[in-house]
């Protein structure tokens, strides 16, 4: 076990050169965001944008000696040779996808730090017994298809990879025909087959919620990840002329989603404040001022640390809504769930040596959002490295994280790395 | 004033025909309906398919001897000549746009009734003092671009031309450059000055209502419209990640939304059920089912046919939002607003001794809807005919009137045109 930190290894993580890596990558997809400083990212998964993100990435491997891979997901592999090829890989990674209105960090971060990590390690002339391998899930945010977390969902047999077949973006292209597009884009990467048993996996990642930054912390230690249940509600009313027909005639759909929402609220309520529930999408149809709506869809997205908590509230949504709704017809459908996740004591302890060794301020935290290392659990040994970003933002433009905090956790990372491919 | 009626225009005014023409515009952007029997409609103005009816209406029109003319605002026009071709005309018809999920009879009825009457006239053998002009009134539905009523207005001097110049479409595309390409297309009709000062205005149409139905009747004869006030309604929150942010930090733009339309719920209340109060259209920003919501925008239309309420209610709306909402900035816009109107009696008068006199049943009522014929009241003598429609139903592919109503209803706008005519 390697207790004591590498001089050379912390040295050889270039934290100008991490960023600016950063940067070049934020280019791709860039969108205006509050100020001039805080551009955002639009890089939705299985886009020529992302594809182009992929390709700047295998250069980027390519020049310090890293051999690219991809399977039938779409998941991207850079492979760093141990000195045993034949051992367990040790994993690290994150995803490129962002949301529609997003930041230049979330995911991202966490594949350039193991890039980064990796050429320090090469650098430092350190050889690992285990191969390292740095991963780039496909469609972690779900942005432009519903649910996230596809690729490491079907890399870990979580489900199957074609659960998601006839899932549509919002132009009403599958999944299975964005996928196979990709996949004939990067038909000149060498295939591989989908999943595997690492020796453990690491993500970094921005912590998207405000305590680091507020304690002062330097790494965040993620012990685990909340559960989450997504719904999707479907309300059918009818079309009638907004001059004409009375109120207690219509069977209005806007009207019965208020009531939804008013009895979701108190159904969700939470004085602790730990639960967390949103209905961020909403789609009416026809969608036009002077007609009564005949459809609403909203979704539902519902979230806690507690395994009993995230059954019994969300299994009362369909009676809760069908009590609630006045005049249309229901469908409720679960489109998703990930009950919470306890990492198991390796990972997190190899992070928490190395933020030691470099006289990092850590804590053990839970993680509020949802990440591919969640699917990693039942695979192999899993952990994540949280680093500070301002404010708690992610999911917009404003997301920001400092170059000197993400060089900190790429240090880390690095450390982390040695520590599990040698142990 | 002509007290009876010519048996010779009435049974010239053809009931097949008439339908036929129907069926045939209808397939000019024909959807799929409820069943295969109730085909819908979505033909939005100003586009290709309007273009397509027009050419059509336009082609059945020059059959007769009618002759096209187009103004500014696209309004277009077709002239049965008067025996004084100086004598102000008399102006009937509607428009030929549809709702997005439209039916076939809404609107496009009251253009092809005009033309049938004229046929009927004509294949009588009547002269009329007076020109007979029909029109298609450009963009009634608003569905495109809000609000509806353009060509009317503009013509009317209720608003300038350029009013709606920078209005957009949902592709973005504004009125003023959809105009321009519309008028370019139409460029070899012969152009007419904007605006007018006809003799009366008579418009035919269903009428989007139960009452006519419920009562047996066959005519509405309709004495006045209903006031509307169009509101748009932004609010601005924070977008945050759905699963790290607590509840109390947020500002949810669609939680706030249905703050605001809970409140507006309350304002709007009203025992007898007259006052009518909508939110049609929910646009959500990012709109993805894991991000809280940065930025909703809503719909308000609201209407009532006596002026105190519809001022004292909808200038309220501002207020009761602002102190609905929690966190979010909020801006109420008043997009449109048509006071209530009550027509003049020459034309109701007119239209009831045709119904009279062709034994029909007809009864004086308001309209709840919304028409072109609003904005010619300050102009001219204006009323409307209605005919029954099924159930109400309108603004849907349901939409239904059975052909032998909409013959009534159109020997009864051909007898009230000669009567007018020669008035």
């Amino acid at each position: 076990m390697n207790d004591r930190v590498a001089p050379n290894l912390i040295s050889a993580v270039d934290e100008a050169r991490h960023w600016v890596r950063l940067m070049e990558m934020a280019e791709l997809g860039a969108i205006p965001g509050p100020t001039p400083e805080d551009p955002g990212v639009n890089r939705a998964c299985l886009t020529p944008l992302d594809r182009a993100a992929r390709r700047k990435l295998i250069a980027w491997g390519a020049e310090i000696g890293l051999t690219a891979s991809v399977d039938a997901m779409g998941n991207l592999f850079l492979r760093h040779e141990g000195t045993d090829p034949a051992a367990a890989p040790v994993l690290t990674g994150s995803h490129m996808d962002t949301q529609p209105n997003g930041g230049r960090f979330d995911g991202i971060w966490g594949v350039l730090a193991g890039l980064e990590a990796v050429q320090a390690i090469r650098a430092a002339g350190i050889a690992t017994k285990r191969p390292i391998e740095i991963v780039a899930w496909t469609n972690e945010e779900g942005g432009r298809f519903a649910p996230g977390c596809m690729g490491s969902m079907a890399w870990s047999g979580f489900a199957p990879p074609e659960t998601w077949d006839n899932v549509t973006d919002p132009d009403g292209m599958t999944f299975r025909a964005a996928l196979e597009e990709h996949l004939a884009a990067e038909a000149d990467i060498p295939r591989r087959p989908l999943g595997g048993r690492p020796h453990a996996y690491v993500e970094g990642h921005i912590e998207q919620g405000p305590r680091l930054e507020a304690e002062g912390l330097d790494i965040g230690i993620v012990t685990g990840i909340q559960g989450s249940r997504w719904f999707v509600v479907e309300l059918t009313g009818k079309s009638d002329h907004a001059g004409t027909t009375p109120l207690l005639l219509r069977q209005d759909a806007v009207q019965d989603m208020v009531r939804a929402i008013n009895a979701l609220n108190i159904l969700t309520q939470d004085p602790r404040d730990v639960l967390r529930f949103t209905v961020g999408r909403i789609e009416v149809s026809p969608n036009t001022s002077n007609s009564v709506a005949e459809r609403v869809r909203f979704t539902i997205d519902l979230r806690h640390p507690e395994k009993e908590v995230l059954l019994a509230r969300g299994d009362a949504i369909t009676g809760v809504v069908q009590a609630a709704v006045r005049g249309c017809k229901v469908a409720v459908t679960e489109r998703f769930h990930a009950m919470p996740t306890t990492f198991q004591p390796e990972v997190p302890a190899a992070i928490e040596r190395a933020a030691a060794a470099q006289g990092l301020k850590a804590a053990r935290m839970p993680s509020g959002a949802f990440h591919d290392a969640q699917f990693l659990v039942p695979v192999c040994p899993t952990g994540m490295i949280f680093v500070p970003c301002r404010k708690g933002v992610s999911h917009h433009p404003a997301e920001f994280a400092r170059p000197e905090h993400l060089a900190a956790g790429t240090r880390v990372l690095a450390a982390a790395l040695v520590d599990l491919a040698n142990g």
